[in-house]
């Protein structure tokens, strides 16, 4: 008789998203006529540039001639692609090799799936809050005998507290911990790690011969040139940190489908030989992945250099640009706000000892704007929410016309 | 002191398709002026018919529009496709809901991950030969104590021996089994399973609670109209089958990544509740993916009616052209073939008792022709080579007029 992998059903029920969905469609079928305003998830809004858009249609022209057409790639991804990319780190001083890359369909599923090189007792620290897919993974990975609803963990997870008392930057693990993982730019909280703070994790790392997972996603929105867009901008990380980042954010693929993995072949762990993790990941994407679509990365291609490249800033500067309004904004109210400086996530404090939820409900019924409880990454994403500012620019202004109207 | 998964160096080490590479490329480091013919991968080399290209530029240019850019989609898969995959297996009397389709970047993932759902203790049970992706991601998954090199089997899994004496169509396992994938057209064989033979699995599986997973990612090469192009053609199969398919070969998507998984909402096991694998398949897909890219999306949906589908059957007539030459060409020196008739693969049997790579070196040095040794799909393959129509019709047939001049 078959049976299901158990891991699954420890999975706590209440996903963020679906549940934001389920409130919003409910508050929408009692109130037909109300227009609301979506600052919810990180979705982007604004076309692709027409320097990605010609690239990937003449991908798409020389996949219409015999001469010219081409089927499977490398599962790693094409070589122009890898070494594009070992070019763009160069601007950060950072020396990577191209076969250190590995292309993928996004940051998610690299995210999800690198736990699978670890065994199943390797204790993971997350940050607190955090994106979600990093902990619902090692759930699914057996990393956990089950969720303690009381304080809304999971039991041998490590949560690294981020609040306002640090600034939300967390402390090294006060215990040994395996497997950290760490977003800077931070989703939710939009905050950035300096140089000396990243320095501590990577000193832990070596220390503990633990592995960083280090998920550089929305390094581009980083303005402050003294603050590292790469971990591998830090002395000794290459020997303990895996990099996941994705042309979703900068460039507008969040529907394209398009990331990338580094894996140094300096990592080892359990003192074996060098190229050991970046073999293991590259025997992982042989057996479990096909290779990113071949459109996709004709134009993440494009997105690094030239044109493309300067097309991309200039969206990031957009998505800045409502970061800017909605941060004087909601302080304009009153609202305690970090983020939204180097990152397009303001992390607004709800007022009045409200709960995230209670203030997720205030916004949608009185200003009829849809926002992201900050629980929902979390037990210390508790009395925040996350405002995103992935939005049409009049979209963002009449939101937080509304707010500051009705608060 | 992060630890690694050790599941993955049980697997076995000599992948195929590197070895070939290699073998392949050592012989023209030291024949520099030989033009190798290549008929071993399955990988599509004809255009992509315009009428895809044409439906994938709309969808760019809808992205290279602020009023029609979309982000994210469903991880879940458009809707409007999933929808149209529904319409298309009514072709075949088949009725399904879109929720039970989940589009996806392709068949090999799919196939690599199906088996997370479940427990570690499941008896798998594969064709021998078969695609090395069921095996070996059941290895990563931990369902066997290691490979037996004696017998070039992994412990623990069950094979069911594909031979000449069963016209390469396998008995139901005579042991308790849970999980048992087929491939049909298969890969390698060419081999298609008629309704009498697919029924003696739904039946060994409804009586012993085990799950088939169906690869039918060369259901469109089938001629004949009297074989199921799904397995959902047997009554029954519902509640014990998953069916992955893909747009890789009747699209020549190979490259482009496209396709997708069934999971009927009848299927359960542990006599759960309805729909309970179709959720938990849904959950995984909301963790681990992110959508497959909406291009390659739009594309499909092309495929699916219309013009653009009598352009992808045209593509199949193509390769079906191809296969009648070798095969045709193969009988003619008097080599014993199987396959190619509803399938695009050729499955011949070395002469004078040579080794599946002894007929492949052959091949290579006295031929030029390069093909994909049996022994590279399992221990039942041994003695057989693997020869793909996937090619230009003018190299086919100069690989072809090649071994009738030279064997």
């Amino acid at each position: 008789m078959a049976t299901i992998n158990k891991n699954f059903s420890k999975l706590a029920a209440g996903y963020l998203f679906p549940e934001i969905a389920r409130r919003t469609n409910k508050y929408l079928s009692e109130n037909k006529d109300v227009q609301l305003m979506k600052l919810g998830i990180g979705n982007t809004t604004e076309s692709l540039p027409l320097s990605l858009v010609n690239a990937m249609k003449v991908k798409l022209d020389e996949l219409s001639n015999r001469e010219t057409y081409s089927g499977y790639g490398d599962e790693q991804g094409d070589t122009s692609l890898r070494k594009a990319l070992a070019k763009y780190y160069t601007r950060y001083g950072v020396k990577l090799d191209p076969t250190e890359f590995f292309i993928s369909d996004g940051a998610k599923a690299d995210a999800a799936n690198i736990q699978e090189l670890f065994g199943k007792d390797n204790i993971i620290a997350v940050q607190d809050p955090a994106y979600p897919v990093y902990v619902d993974s090692n759930v699914v990975g057996g990393r956990t005998p089950g969720f303690d609803a009381e304080k809304g963990c999971y039991n041998n997870f490590v949560y690294l507290s981020c609040n306002e008392d640090n600034n939300f930057i967390p402390e090294v693990p006060e215990s040994k911990v395996d497997l950290i993982y760490l977003c800077s730019p931070n989703n939710p909280t939009g905050a950035v790690m300096n140089h000396e703070q990243l320095k501590k994790f990577v000193s832990y790392a070596r220390k503990n011969k633990a592995i960083i997972i280090f998920d550089s996603a929305y390094c581009e929105y980083i303005k402050d040139e003294k603050l590292p867009r790469s971990i591998y901008e830090i002395e000794g990380s290459k020997e303990c940190s895996i990099e996941i980042n994705s042309f979703s954010k900068n460039a507008g693929f969040t529907g394209v489908r398009l990331g990338w993995t580094i894996v140094p072949k300096e990592l080892i762990v359990e003192d074996s030989k060098e190229g050991q993790l970046n073999s293991m990941w590259n025997r992982r994407q042989c057996t479990f992945f096909n290779g990113a679509s071949n459109i996709a990365q004709a134009g993440g291609l494009a997105a690094l250099s030239g044109q493309g490249y300067e097309d991309c800033r200039a969206l990031v500067k957009y998505y800045m640009g409502n970061a800017e309004i909605i941060k004087e904004g909601l302080e304009s109210v009153g609202l305690t706000c970090y983020g939204g400086v180097n990152s397009p996530y303001i992390w607004a404090k709800a007022p009045n000892n409200m709960t995230s939820w209670d203030f997720f409900d205030f916004l949608l019924k009185v200003c009829h704007v849809v926002v992201t409880p900050g629980s929902g990454f979390g037990p210390s994403g508790e009395s925040f929410i996350r405002v995103s500012s992935y939005g049409h620019r009049e979209n963002v202004v009449k939101a937080i016309a509304s707010i500051k109207e009705n608060m």
